[in-house]
């Protein structure tokens, strides 16, 4: 992994116990670690493997699939990076953004139920908007936060489009669509469902920004 | 025709004297017509066909190929039909949707450059969005702004997604998912680029409200 | 919520505890609240956190999905809406629309079994077409009862694609298309499977038409 | 070419040149023979290259860009096929259709027209519509009318999407998916515009009814 | 139901009990009855609701999930139906196909396991297709065989694509696909394992020939 | 490029000036060069610019938009190639599999007009597919041919996938899956409309074969 | 079978007991015999029926459902095909194809773990590359790895598109779009997931270079 | 327009003279005007219009459309932007995201004909890649180079689908879904050929970074 960054274990296609043994071995070099898209049976597994002083820094998030180990919580990052979602469904997928942007040593900010329906909500966040150095959009269905947010503020705007909602959503297409052809400039998308890629993508944007001082 | 709606004949896969022979054929027997999709040649030709008098009222719009024929300009309805649309590429259709809308006979307004990417602007119109009886919606792109308005206001959001806009636009089924999985209740969905559909939509709704006095 | 409005709860990914918690708080100061896309869990979790008195007026329709409380009857609206569908899988979309436009405070009525198959059954209820004022047209496969309808009638009619059918049906697809490339004006469509959506919208027009003497 | 078949050739990807030889060739040795899918200039090459007696029998239907031989107008199959359409930009296919149905030997019945929006005209053509024996239902957009026909008769019937329509129509897809989820039994499909196969295919299943006494 | 043909019910969307209940009331005034797409708790309702003389002419085909009551086994059709497939996975399909066509009152042949890929097996079985008045081709993957078989016969060739296959076979989108751009003419296309429907139409088709004797 | 291939140009986005040069500055370099998707007018610069002694080696393939230089025509490789079409519409593709593979140093045979609705040409053919090493099968439409001669054949099937047919065609996206879904072992696909990709895979496989004498 | 290829099953719409029934009967007449897609009751059955000396040359890797028979392990070709894949996820289909490959007679090397987003883990692997007559590559998510490979050798590249991947990916669609579409010439698709169609084809190919000394 | 940002006018939909009116009357407020996707006629018509001192600062890029004032040049970030791209047909893009970068006043270096398929090319221009704060990937057919490249800096990586290539690529959408699935973590796509969009968002990111010294 790169200075500073966790290592990274992708968890579909892994049995459990290949990630035990894959986690508690990169755990042995890294600090920070992080496995995503895998479940409780795996968590169970690495928790009783770990050593004990590794297990108090160990989590489970378990809408998200998300495992981590976060022994170094240093900040890295001087800007903020800003989390926003707007639907109860989304929660899961900006939950997996939000840990994964933290693990990766950043300030972070979030704000749920945010949607574009009720525009007073988002409208009254405005200088937490204005405070961030990126913002991470979660958004499913028709996905137009992206546009509305990155018409009010001056950073790069990290779309996540969502596989929620039914039928035209078409698990996430409308959503991925609407974040790419976004009317709005400043606006860059990942995978569908992709928190881990777009808490990546922001840390990398973070730091050219320069190094935290308590980073070192 | 229904009491009250002009005749409309759908110009593609009619020839121009096809076009010439119904719409003045029509226009015997009716005070107000429209042709959908046509051109200038069928334009000069129904104009040279038609007896002085007509001739005056007859109008055509380039850009939205509309052909139409107003003689009876009474407002039938009571409610006011209000045209909401963003991008310059999307007025051909806005205008097909304002210029249908009013040979219907219904009161009219037309807001352009109102897209959610300057939120301000939208916003600077919440008492014209407010007083309309029905809204229609002309978005391409992504199509954020029938979420954006249907939460704005408490009347019926007619979605008109547009196919403007490249790439992953899709010749408008990005703006399509989005206006059918619209987060915001309220929106009802037409075909892409159907101005003509929005606005006989939106009279009939409009019809709901009963008729105006002037109508009879 | 908007005035005479029931406050609603979109189902999917909230706990059975989130949904209870949510809809006993909004129970407390709505007299109609509705929750789409849940299941008998959530059912059971609300009836039993409810108070007695409200819990008469609790119903769940298992097939829709559909948790609600109707403690206000009221009609606020005059008119009709009509809900029509073909076959016996559209059935709990169209009881979706059915529940949701009766508990927003409209006249009702509904018609089954009226598919375009045996257009008989359907042309024996004209009167009954003709009364309405707003039509929602429940249809899955091709979905070709929103044509047949809006030719007949001369009220706005909202067409619902379903998921029903098979193959080259695409999990409404076929059905969804098909009402947005309708021959017919007058036709308005929203998500696949909205029967929710088809009749919030459907109160809105229902509105234009002035409220009823009863709904004060 | 098999017995009572005209000979066919398929325009596309051929030259005019190549056009004429083949088409002058085969009419050398066929009384009957058809090209879809070319163009005048192919026309005027055929024929000025065909002898004059063949010439008189020579046809352009320039819509449908389906050029025609047939000298032999015998009536070989003793049922009935008749041609549907709704809107006029579906006429070049059903041209196409019933041009072909002719020169396969069939009687042919045509009625334009009789789209599902205004039922009232298809309803009062029930008697043509019960002495077919196979039916050909040309339709584009949302393409309702194959099902309306199939419930109302008693014969197979053979549904032709057309590309006609414009956005959701998504150049005849959304009229091929209704043609193949009809919820009316008795329908059958064939590629997007191909009037000469459902021709084809229709001739076909009128020969199981035995030839015509004039056919030898 | 027409002369002669079953009752049929569509399963998906009913419950055991609707099915019992419907399929008994048919089975009460009609010799014939079926239910398609339904499965064994179903066919063990009915079997129990059925009189003990009814119960004898019960099947049921679990892999197709057809129900079936064939108490009247006249052949009233004098052509014969063949119904063609290749793999096993097919062959559920291919079943449906047959066994409806049989309670249409068709005489029916199958020939299983002749794909394209080994051409001497269904080479060997020409004259068993050349005695068909119509072919049901059922054909998953790249459905081939439609093209080929409709090359060798004089007769109508129904094609019947399946959902079998995986990847890029899309749910039975390249099978459908094929059939309906089958460059062999004579090819008819229903939808995506509709078996049913294939049978219906074939018997339609059948009954162009005349009625059998033994049918009065 | 590789020993014995030649260099190869890919047209699009180019103007005539670059191909040109391009062109004219391989040449001196390669006694082989191969320019894909260009036109007339690029082949006459070409041309003109070529010294004289080259100038009798350059070919341009009009239909395919094929320009190449063969100055060594020596047969690199054993095996034959041997290239496949059905249609009169595919020839183009299978003229710039046939010349590119050619140019590319390997004996080629050709087989047009083998459609597998007329079996019987195909399968006359039989000695000359047994004594290919590799065959390349260019099919639009349904794309049955692939599958059909890998069931007769033992060496590999490169199948090209044609855009040629209309409708349901999609743009050669059926013909696509029908390549890809091919019931029979042993067939590899490329891209559509590319006979060039088609003729390097082929030759790499005929260079397992090891080098003809020829070759040095 | 061909001379020196196993018998092949497709295990999916077969029984356990079919696939018992038809594995033991090839396995009586042929030394090897090959069941894909199929599941650990499939094997048991098998594993009981076959008598004790073929059992030993039974193997089953449960990850791919794939059941073999080996007992015949001659190298019959001389030529190497390598299996390359990058992520875990894509083992299965590489195991696949790398066992299906063993069993047709070929030497096999496998390299798992080379994507490209770690480049110096493939350019390390050059000398196994560049020593290979064949390569299977094995890839999901994007499929930038056959692109690569090609780009580095001098040998036919047959990619194997994986359903790997979430969001995006659609099933496998991204991948199987990227090796249709490679830059690189040299590459031959195969279905998604079709590690078997992989390895028998790159048999076929491999054969081209004559058969293995052992082989007899 | 943002500080230091040009302005920027979207060509389609807007006439000449509409352009040339938008384009002075912001060239008279702003020192760089921006025009995306219009034509030379429109260029020419803003050249007239311009007062001589503006004009010498006027550039239009024909292959890309874009018409551009750059009247101030200062470098206002410090951080260079890096434009790659592979083939010659994706140049026009990477040309608008350079020509972009350049006038929003950033540092911008560029390399081309840096694809996948030639590995060397790239890897020796590592160093580079290294200076680069955010790299712009332009990237048609399989889109591979965004997965490299981000597999082998530290810095943000924005791919830029091109709708370059034929069949499979679909216009893009293999690109398109290529980089949206990529691998490499780090990757943020936006639309397809949006190279002005890619600029813009580098920008931003660069800007995160602080600003030059020059800048003021
Ligand atoms: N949810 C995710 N989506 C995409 N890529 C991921 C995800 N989680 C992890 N990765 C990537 O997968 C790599 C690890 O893959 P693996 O070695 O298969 O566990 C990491 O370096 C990440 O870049
Ligand atoms: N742009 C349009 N989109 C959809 N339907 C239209 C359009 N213009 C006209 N129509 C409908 O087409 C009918 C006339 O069709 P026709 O008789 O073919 O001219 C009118 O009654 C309208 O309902
Ligand atoms: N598998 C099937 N696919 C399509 N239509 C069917 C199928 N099975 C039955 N049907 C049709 O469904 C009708 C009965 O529908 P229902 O009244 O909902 O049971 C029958 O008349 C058939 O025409
Ligand atoms: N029709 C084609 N389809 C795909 N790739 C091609 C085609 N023609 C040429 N190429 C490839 O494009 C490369 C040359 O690209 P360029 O340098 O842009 O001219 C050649 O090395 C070929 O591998
Ligand atoms: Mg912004
Ligand atoms: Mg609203
Ligand atoms: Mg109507
Ligand atoms: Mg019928
Ligand atoms: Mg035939
Ligand atoms: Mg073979
Ligand atoms: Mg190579
Ligand atoms: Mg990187």
């Amino acid at each position: 992994a790169r200075r500073g960054f966790p290592e990274v274990i992708y968890g579909p296609g892994k049995t459990t116990a290949q990630i035990r043994e894959i986690f508690t071995r990169l755990a042995r070099r890294n600090a920070n670690v992080l496995c995503t898209r895998t479940d409780e049976a795996a968590h169970l597994a690495v928790r009783e493997a770990l050593p004990d002083d590794a297990r108090a820094a160990l989590f489970f998030d378990e809408a998200a699939g998300l495992l981590g180990l976060r022994r170094d919580a240093r900040l890295r990052q001087r800007g903020t990076i800003l989390v926003l979602s707007a639907g109860t469904s989304d929660q899961k997928v900006a939950n997996e953004a939000q840990r994964c942007a933290e693990v990766m040593g950043n300030p972070v900010e979030r704000l749920a139920d945010v949607g574009v329906a009720g525009l007073h909500r988002l409208l009254a966040e405005l200088p937490t908007l204005e405070r961030a150095s990126v913002i991470i959009c979660v958004a499913g269905f028709e996905a137009a936060l992206p546009s509305v947010v990155a018409g009010l503020v001056h950073c790069p705007v990290i779309a996540v489009p969502t596989s929620t909602g039914y039928g035209a959503s078409f698990e996430g297409l409308s959503a991925l669509l609407s974040c790419l052809t976004s009317c709005a400039a400043g606006v860059l998308t990942v995978n569908i469902d992709n928190g881990f890629g777009a808490a990546y993508a922001a840390t990398l944007i973070n730091r050219v920004g320069g190094e935290a001082e308590d980073s070192a």
